[in-house]
């Protein structure tokens, strides 16, 4: 449907967001952080959940940007996160996303009333959309009701692709569900349904998945890469336990302060181990035993190369 | 412990928060709604839940304060909503609560990340205040956990009440949870709890409640505001039947556009009818009902007296 979906499957990395000591983000190492992240084969899904996006005020998410694009990160390989509870501050950030050339956004519904109904938000979407007004806008859907509250449901992408077609192109579910993303793929043909996990891209890459958008894509990415390649060959089984193994560990864990631990480790950068609250940093209790099962799996996030 | 509780049993409205036609804020219409519900002998809960506050942009929301101290309703009347998923942006408005001479604001934790820990809700709070670092800030906490799905707990409350016993001075608790309300109240002694409803005026009274904040203070300021001058008078239980009657009658409607239908045929002003996704403006299908109710109750807002 759009130029991604054109591509062979595509591996997005939530990519983390640094702070420094005093919670201020840390610009430098968060462009260095993507430049190796795209080096590895990922695209950026900046400004995800795992990205600590709504713990970021929306300037300091259009600064970011702006730094990534004058940086030379390309914007097409971005699709930041767009989604917020305030509609003139989805519509300020997706505009933004827009104006750089960025290959999408990955758009939230508003998170604070629940339940939200479908025409409710139809019509937050509509109204983004309507606002930027530019075909250059690709809107991806992102159904999280873990932490939303405001389930994306079937019957709103339906009505959302019969009115906006050439816009709202895709999703990510990162509601853990398999029959939920199974039925996505098979009821919507050409949609770019992309899994949370790259522990499913076996199941769900015969189903046409886009690829996928994945936490662990922050410290595994070539890996996941090279499965998307390998894709139909013989080596893909291999690829794809490896990479279950290793997204298995984290998941064990509080994820984000678990990635960036690893992050933290891997660039020998401490810093890293910020986070902001309601966020807790990697505690010693948990984050010596995470560096075990990952040196026992011979997990080697390769950084620096 | 702050002069609101040193006063008797205080009102507080969410004042609703009025659209133009193209969801731009009415700043004109919010100001004289708010100077009618001073005028009834309510104080302004401004930027809670039902002034559609998480559907209001920062910069709209330290506008909209301005606009309000500019046109001199009085700031000591006021207890702005100031709590955000981005810990910076939440700073920025308690800042700007503090620095027009708020009497409080009404915080919300961080709603997107769940379950939170009380450490990074500890965090949270702790850096409002330390970065805010006024004697002048008494923060109300904000316990709403069928929105934010972050229950504010009450050894939450105890580590905070310890750690800041000047600042942290309250709580709305909009659980609907009676029990929740009652431990609060005889855990915390002196500590200002909120009930979310004027119909618990009579359980709450007792136990040292220090009033209410309410959606329904939006319709029924006056009736409330009389009701808690009558407390302890044979007065009050006429009057806490009455309020009883009509937030019985809006709570069995969508609360918010209800509230808004009835200010829009109260004012005769149309424009009051407007929400913001993903909420849906009243609707014909119940909206004549929840009028006849009115009727029926004989419920008059007195708006224009």
């Amino acid at each position: 449907m759009t130029d991604i979906a054109q591509r062979s499957p595509q591996v997005f990395a939530p990519a983390l967001t640094p702070f420094n000591a005093d919670l201020s983000v840390n610009s430098e190492a968060f462009i260095g952080f993507c430049r190796w992240l795209v080096s590895q084969g990922a695209g950026l899904a900046v400004f995800g959940t795992n990205s600590e996006a709504n713990s970021l005020a929306l300037e300091e998410k259009i600064a970011l940007l702006e730094r990534l694009a004058e940086a030379g990160i390309p914007a097409d390989r971005m699709i930041p996160g767009t989604g917020l509870c305030a509609l003139p501050e989805a519509i300020a950030l997706t505009r933004a996303a827009v104006a750089l050339g960025c290959a999408g956004t990955l758009t939230l519904p508003p998170f604070y009333f629940k339940p939200a109904s479908d025409d409710g938000l139809f019509a937050y979407y509509a109204q983004i959309i309507e606002a930027v007004g530019s075909d250059r806008l690709k809107l991806y859907l992102y159904h999280i009701p873990q932490f939303t509250g405001v389930p994306i449901t079937c019957a709103l992408i339906e009505r959302l692709i019969t009115a906006y077609p050439k816009t709202v192109v895709g999703i990510k579910d990162s509601s853990g569900n398999w029959e939920n993303t199974e039925r996505m793929l098979r009821e919507f043909p050409g949609f770019e349904v992309y899994p949370a996990s790259e522990a499913l891209l076996e199941k769900a890459l015969p189903l046409g998945a886009a690829g996928c958008i994945s936490a662990t894509a922050n410290v595994q990415p070539n890996t996941i890469a090279r499965a998307l390649k390998a894709w139909g060959t013989p080596e893909f089984d291999a690829l794809q336990a490896e990479l279950k193994v290793v997204r298995g560990i984290f998941q064990a864990k509080p994820m984000i302060p678990a990635l960036k631990h690893v992050v933290a480790k891997a660039f020998g950068d401490a810093g890293w181990d910020h986070v902001r609250p309601p966020l807790v940093a990697a505690d010693a209790s948990w984050a010596e035993g995470l560096m075990a099962e990952l040196r026992d799996a011979r997990f080697d996030m390769g950084a620096g190369q």
